[in-house]
């Protein structure tokens, strides 16, 4: 566990961060909901809020007053033992709160916070330290979502915006595909450290693997394209069946944000369309493209617990956010003489064959948080997870 | 026709009237759709600008430069022979052009078509003075469903703002109904002025009529509850087949924007939610609520031609949106000794027993123009028209 | 109004020609619902019972006992005054009651008629005749269903299969088009004459019609056909709009039961496919797609007025169902040289301009008959009736 | 394996137990698809035996003539790289073949089987010997199908027919509910035997498990009826989310064929409605209610490996389809003394917790039999499997 003023200055430093991702935002970007999957922008700034002051503040905090009842409805996402949630779908229909009511609440929220962190006794202070850990891994989450989502909401429009046009590229080099043998065995998965973790990295376990192997860095643009060259939207044989029916449903005919222009692909970024470099990892693909390339390559998807074990002992350095180029990354700005797989940590998730499942010895955590990750143990499947 | 100097006077007096509509909104208010019927409002803004660079400037005006090429695209409504409009059921995923960019636009537009009444050739503004009346017709039919759409947008929100909170009521008395008989037989209806009229209301044709009655007034709040109160909405005796069908299907159990709270009506309005009053006309009715009402009244809704016959005569007087009102007023505030019909002009459009269709003899525009009507004669009942 | 013998044989022969049409099939034919408009063989005839049963049996004969109390429910269409009736998309869910059993619900109906005509007092009888009449016309029109019905039912069986092999085509000639014209003036339309009609057909009443003129004969295949070669389907500006939606929606190309196979257009009959004969008329189309044929041929349809005029003095002969055709046949067995409009009566229904509504002055049947034809004077058009 | 005349006995054996359990079906109930999982019997009967002629008598048998062309399409379930399939959800549209015309398939197929196992050379028969064991599980697979369906076409009927009425019930008492200690650790799962498995059977691997309990018996009905009157539907904290979507959006309020009549639970069986024996197993769950009833219970569902290793060294002995119940049964008619676990098998498929995923190391069948399983790991969850 942090120190109290550690956590403080880390509640701030992570609250301004998300804060500073939407800078780049026009007033009207942060109103949109392009799809079901996507909350607006302020939604996301509003519920982390939401969940500060329904978790902590209302009970931890004498006299708290709560900023505006009705947004204890609007921006609960999915509590349902904490009251009606606001239905997703009609996220993208509230023009108000304003966002300048939204930042508004944010600081509301903030200086309650700060009298928590500031005031709080002693027993008071513990019984609600881990929850305000929980608070800050939930807003980080938010802030990849912020990323994804409004990616999604610029990319939806004809007129293509970029979020920001000076993001640096990284060209790279065609590095070899290699294979990294794993002997297997009896291994632990699930956290081990002594900070933070999610419920649902918990409690440590042993699985019993057979030997395997796993590739050494992501897939390529370029292989990418030799799948789709070689008919692999075209075969239902590549394919799970649900898979199959997607893509016909939805008529999936390359990764999602490609689009083919004068022969050449070009692929949506946040810093707007470009040509696809193919050195890059290909990314924004369901699971079912993943299988089905998986198969055209005559390989498989890893299991979670392989993954985990190839990830155990490798350093989480990487393309993580902080770098400024949100996009995944060639390989050859980076060592690639050794057989170890690279690119585990950063870039993008990493789609695994493992169903979403509780691990054996789940706990859920205690009350209303419970909700935070159990209850959607089903119809999902386990991506590689970095750091 | 008007004079050229009236028709530029008359275009910038309706341009800067659809803005001060918009005076009261907040930048996200222009942004949201909240049902594929409701177009964002800067959608209104950007559609009715181009319109008139579609349909005039593009050709008029020499040297005419396009505000922006992918315009013509995102602000086609529905005219398919001028391009590809962009997918209605989306507007509300635009995040871009800003509300600054559309206003720039109107801008932009408004100075091309003052160059046009200044400096147009004789011939040349022969050709597009009528053009350029349709286009402000058409944006007065904008300006209305901007205030339609942005009631519902504002309305679906839970925070329940009002879109102006300063806006008068006029509470009236219970005036008694009556019925002012017509004679029928041959009557002329459809356009038979000088001035504007759009190619669905001509030509002037006879039509033959039966004797009929129609009510000196619009139905009250108060009746509306007493078909409530009888079990209207219970009995599927009162209504149409496929009323009955939606009505059970969207649950339908009261007026749009009518809510039960502590057993008394709530009315949604454009200056917030208040109590019913009984004796303002009900309205948000669909055609189905309307019918099934007349069944259970004993009466009927008019045809077309009979609702024409009784306000041939009348004079285009009424609650419209000059007085300020934004919703429709009770009676009591104007003379009903006389039997004859009030409440025809202003106040609330009224459903009539007749299909949508074409006139005998009618011709729609010529060119794309021709799409603005014309293809819409299905499936829609008239509504009585104001003026 | 018949006689009361006469109207006894009518009943027993209408019924059995009910029956006879149902020789050609298989038990497992009756049972199909091959969408959602279609409804089973075995459900017609059992429907058609249940009209007489509830209508008449139920308490115009002393001691009548139900067939069935469950049929009550299942063979109830859609009289919601009389009970709950069977949800219309699951009639294809019901595999019982059998064939038979249907069967012998109809004789146990037929036997209790049989006696209300042997039997009633004068003054029961002359209550009920009049619905007896209903009924009979009702089991004409369920007879045209059925031939329909199990058209779609068959068609959609990629086996093929013929209703009837033995059904004689009959081959004619290019009759050229001409077009017949009527003054117009204040005509009168609606039924005139004494003996049965609809409520939806009554009452007579004046309409005022301009000058107009009407095709001397259907469209045939051949002019279709130069619609769809002229790009008929795939330009937009020749649809209402809502019919160019279901157009895309729907993926039309050509006219139900067409298929092209090598070049050739081939046409699916109750005898089974085969080529298309260029002088048949053209039929299975939408209103949409007639409207869409009109307005590309510089044409329009005609009014339900106009409809009514042109047929208003004609034999009411053709090519009706005891001819034996079961299908549209083109114009060269009859007689072309005057200018007279041809095929009014028989081959098939024609699409008028005309939206369905009440006529002036209609009056529902009384009781829970009335639910019969006005519940739907809503969302259809009129189709030129033949007799 | 079989010797070849053991197999050949098989065959027929099998082949004529699927028609058994036909016999009490009128001809209608063959033909309906009563939900989109379901299939009409007649269909199981083609297409299982489809099965033999497209994986065996058109390669195996010199001569062979397909016995109609079309059924090659018609009852091709989903294998892609065999043809086309005919859309699922079409299936209850066929009319035809009869009834009559699918036996005679099947007894064409049966006449070309005997011909197989009299004829084929030694080396042709080793090739395709193991496919005729593939063939046989899978029509067992479709008598299962068949019952299933039947039983869904016939209780979806308001006159509620009875499969067969002669079924008998097998009341017992209120077993104790005990849990059975397993110790987990390595263990080993996956097919051990010489005789047929499944491809997703196997390899036999090693997993490591916790040490765990299983219950003694299956969920009673009494225990379940506790779990609703603790409003089990209606407590969301105990659903998973989807689960709880699906209960919302489809209604559920209890196991699928149960109804409250006057107060009574009734369930509707094979052989009819009737009330629900509280010591009878709970049966037509879903995974969602099973999952939120093991919750509400304080208890969770097993994992495969441990369901399989709990029933790992249990005889093969239960109620299966032999014992003529057609229903789970209660458990007294058996010993309950020992704490071993009963009714693992026969009675019902029972929820784990697994979804379904390859074992590791799993090898799809070769060719297009590797369509029967691997295409449909994906989006499923693992019922514990009878012998």
């Amino acid at each position: 566990m942090m120190k109290r003023d550690e956590l403080r200055d880390l509640y701030f430093r992570i609250r301004r961060f998300t804060e500073s991702l939407c800078e780049p935002l026009e007033t009207e970007d942060y109103v949109v909901q392009s799809m079901p999957d996507v909350s607006p922008t302020k939604w996301h700034l509003a519920h982390t809020s939401w969940f500060f002051e329904t978790f902590i503040l209302r009970t931890a905090v004498n006299g708290y007053s709560i900023h505006n009842g009705m947004f204890q409805h609007l921006f609960n996402s999915y509590y349902k033992t904490v009251g009606d949630p606001f239905p997703r779908l009609q996220r993208g229909f509230l023009s108000r709160p304003t966002v300048a009511e939204v930042y508004a609440f944010r600081e509301h929220v903030d200086r309650a916070m700060e009298r928590f962190f500031a005031d709080a006794s002693g027993s008071v202070y513990h019984k609600y330290e881990f929850i305000a850990e929980v608070g800050l891994n939930h807003e980080e989450q938010h802030q990849e979502l912020i990323l994804t989502d409004i990616k999604h909401v610029l990319a939806s429009n004809p007129l293509q915006p970029a979020y920001r046009k000076d993001l640096s590229a990284a060209p790279g080099e065609d590095a070899r595909l290699g294979w990294t043998p794993f002997a297997g065995g009896m291994v632990e998965v699930g956290y081990r450290g002594e900070s933070f973790s999610f419920d649902n990295e918990r409690p440590r376990h042993c699985v019993y693997l057979r030997p395997f192997e796993i590739a050494n860095r992501l897939v390529t643009a370029r292989e990418y394209v030799e799948f789709m060259d070689d008919g692999g939207y075209h075969r239902p044989d590549l394919w799970l069946s649900d898979g199959w029916d997607a893509r016909m449903r939805l008529d999936w005919f390359a990764p999602l944000y490609w689009q083919k222009m004068e022969g050449e692909w070009q692929v949506g970024t946040l810093s707007g369309s470009r040509g696809v470099d193919p050195n890059e990892p290909v990314c924004h693909i369901s699971y079912y493209e993943a299988d089905a390339y998986a198969r055209w390559a005559g390989a498989r998807l890893p299991r979670e617990e392989e993954w985990e074990t190839a990830a155990a002992d490798e350093t989480p350095d990487g393309n993580f956010v902080e770098r400024g180029h949100y996009h995944p990354v060639s390989l050859a700005t980076r060592s690639t003489a050794e057989e170890k797989p690279a690119q585990l940590f950063g870039d993008t998730w990493e789609w695994t064959a493992s169903p979403y499942t509780a691990y054996p010895g789940y706990v859920p955590y205690e009350g209303s948080l419970g909700e935070y990750n159990g209850k959607f143990m089903c119809n999902q499947m386990v991506l590689g997870r970095s750091s």
